[in-house]
């Protein structure tokens, strides 16, 4: 198995709210213990899942911070940090890095569209010239039906040959297998890891990283299972079970807006409130979805 | 004329950037006050053109503190403040309004796409409520093939009848003149300004309540002959003149990428070096690009 900087099963955790849409921090550090209880190796969490770009750069320290309070270990971490002013990425990376995390995923800026491959190459140029720190090892997101922005082939390439320490994997989102095929052959050794769960599997077998999914809010035992064994031909059965199974959990995560979906699943899972409501513009399930959800949530596997 | 509480040639005003990137805050104080001089009624600063989301928190708001300080007036100015999490697009505004800035452009929570009317209805709500200022008044910022983000005539609607004192208008920068048709046929006093010169005086005919433009920041007279004139059949020549000069010069801007090249226009006409540069991920035009510029901007009428 080729050697990765970064590889693995990342739950791109979801961000509990209070009533008063304030992060709930005791009850995210419980839920990122439990993800790496449950078997994930690290929690990606403020990313799209977690409603980062719904709280402000203070409140996502303060997440982060408490998390880590909490006894959660720092190198079991890997948060989002990407926003759309280059100053603030670095303020946020640097920051992270100040906690003694040293992995994050990274939006390119993503306010403007259409911007040209040279463009965003120098955005992430001047962001990791800008943090400085030779300890930092940066996933890129590629998620371009939510950002508005694409990461080519090239680009990667490009920013691999001129930070080859440091720009060490991306989370391909877009749900294109063959792109992932295509960053695979282009640069072996770079970690590719699907965001879809249901796309974990196929691309193990093709030597992807890991994944960093959100279905691992859930059932990350399985996801867990899928990584330790996909090159195992004896556990072939067991693997292709938990494969189904994160499928089905996914579908039914898919069956109403996904990121409430995944929430207020969580919530049912759990017992635990914080989990139905979402920062504007995001809306959380309506108390007839959620009433309709709960016998589903207890057919699935 | 309709009366409105915000009307007039607003410049979507560029900002100029220094060799590291920063704001230069003298040249663009100079730059507010000639918009000014030229005709503006006011000046939109941190808007898209002002390349807003490239920057900071923190630099915006130096940005407006040290044109004020420069000697602009406070209520000339409606600048930007809407950004991608609420707690920031309330910290912004209440920034503004600090300042004696009382009217600002507010783009909604801009980075999920699809969202629903009633979680814009909900973030716009929240921000209000937050702001808790009854001296504000908001220009809502409608550029869906920037942010992604559609505002639908039945969401302004509902803004408006909740927050009537505030809500009081609208840049409609998506370039479709049968939805700010649509706007003032549903919602008289409603002001609502193209964000294309094109429309200007079309819309100015059919009740429009001015602009918030690009072009003004090369030929704010124009801009303001227009303004002063449309209902004004003897100055109907004049003002038909004045929209083709406006036409012209937009359609150069036009040739190359809009905001690099209006800022390489600028840069040209003043002789200031500083409109070259831009932010990442924008990229300001080569040389070669202002040299073919040159000659096209000295044959504009």
């Amino acid at each position: 198995m080729t050697s990765f900087a970064i590889s693995g099963v990342f739950s791109a955790a979801a961000t509990p709210i209070n009533a008063d849409l304030s992060p709930d921090h005791g009850l995210l550090a419980k839920h990122c213990q439990r993800l790496l209880d449950e078997g994930c190796h690290g929690v990606a969490l403020l990313g799209t899942t977690g409603e980062a770009n719904s709280f402000s750069l203070g409140e996502r320290k303060a997440m982060l911070e408490s998390v880590i309070k909490a006894g959660v270990a720092a190198d079991r971490l890997m948060p989002g940090t990407g926003v759309a002013a280059i100053p603030e990425t670095i303020e946020l990376t640097r920051h992270a890095l100040s906690l003694g995390i040293d992995k994050v995923v990274m939006l390119p800026p993503f306010y403007y569209k259409g911007v040209s491959d040279d463009g965003l190459f120098d955005a992430y140029s001047r962001i990791l010239e800008g943090v400085a720190d030779d300890r930092l090892k940066v996933v890129l997101y590629h998620i371009p039906q939510v950002s508005g922005i694409s990461l080519s082939v090239e680009l990667v390439g490009h920013l691999i040959e001129a930070f080859p320490k440091t720009v060490v994997g991306i989370k391909e989102s877009k749900g294109d297998l063959a792109n992932m095929q295509a960053l695979l052959k282009a640069y072996p050794g770079f970690a590719v890891f699907p965001g879809a769960d249901p796309l974990m599997l196929p691309l193990l077998r093709e030597g992807g990283a890991g994944c960093i999914t959100a279905t691992s809010n859930l059932i990350a035992d399985s996801l867990r299972t899928v990584f330790d064994g996909h090159a195992d031909a004896a556990a072939a059965a067991k693997v292709e079970a938990a494969q189904a199974r994160i499928n089905a959990w996914r579908n039914l995560s898919n069956s109403y807006a996904q990121i409430p979906t995944i929430k207020a699943m969580v919530g049912l899972k759990h017992g635990e409130k914080a989990w139905q409501r979402l920062r504007p513009p995001l809306v959380g399930l309506g108390e007839s979805e959620i009433a309709a959800l709960r016998p589903q949530l207890e057919r699935l596997p």
